[in-house]
């Protein structure tokens, strides 16, 4: 199935997080679930925190950019619209919050799940978690807002 | 000044966002500036959120970094030491919240300012600014506390 970060319009495909275009990025791709998304990212040897554990930071990232796609996917699906039948929305975090439930080992890939909460055609809250080998050690909410005009350079 | 990072013990140097010992990182140091600790960073050209804008994964995790910097700093001057008197005491994330108050433009220095709001051996409360150009772009409140025997792998 076809992710939401692979229908971003060419000119705000390059976040570091999730953007097709970034080659030096993650590259996160969000999918539909059922009612939930989902993406997997398996972190590279350097995203350490403490030897053997993740990086705080890389798991706030991935919390971030899940919950902008899950929010231009629930944006598609509230029109009536599938990802990749037309361009998708673009959304940018206005609040990101993060809650470490405990130390996420490096290795296994990291399953980012996201759930809408609220959303409307401009605005969305949505509720992440972040699991290793089946074991949920991050919780994000992040609010998330169309992008603004001005962000949007066009060539 | 010498910075709280550069005091870290070798076995709790290696942070992707702050770890004397990551070459693949970012390298972030926390000093003193009176009452505040402040850090420098300028983001590499595809740490873009869109095209000429910070990513926001970066700001979360600078604000990361230097809020766990913070705290480490603010137990040692309770303790009655400063940066670099002794090993430093290592601070691992409980819960990072950040507001993204504009866009953050990509190209010059970032500021990363904190300051302590609640400290205890044992825990901290940190209030971060981070600034492009003398404007605030973006507000943290991190939870810190010391990191558990368990996150840390002896050789």
């Amino acid at each position: 199935m076809t992710a939401i970060q692979d229908h971003y319009p060419d000119d705000v495909a390059h976040c570091y997080g999730c953007g097709r275009l970034n080659a030096d990025g993650l590259q996160l791709k969000t999918r539909w679930d059922g009612e939930e998304t989902v993406a997997h990212v398996t972190p590279r040897p350097y995203h350490t925190a403490m030897p053997g554990f993740v990086y705080g930071g890389l798991i706030a990232s991935l919390v971030d950019c899940h919950a902008m796609g899950t929010a231009a996917a629930a944006a598609e699906r509230a029109a009536g619209r599938d990802i990749g039948d037309g361009p998708a929305p673009r959304f940018v975090t206005a609040q990101l919050n993060v809650t470490y439930l405990k130390p996420t080992p490096l290795g296994p890939p990291l399953e980012v799940r996201g759930r809408v909460r609220l959303a409307t055609e401009r605005k969305a809250t949505i509720d992440v978690t972040v699991a290793a080998d089946g074991v949920i050690t991050a919780r994000g909410e992040v609010v998330a807002v169309r992008i603004p005009e001005t962000m949007v350079k066009k060539d």
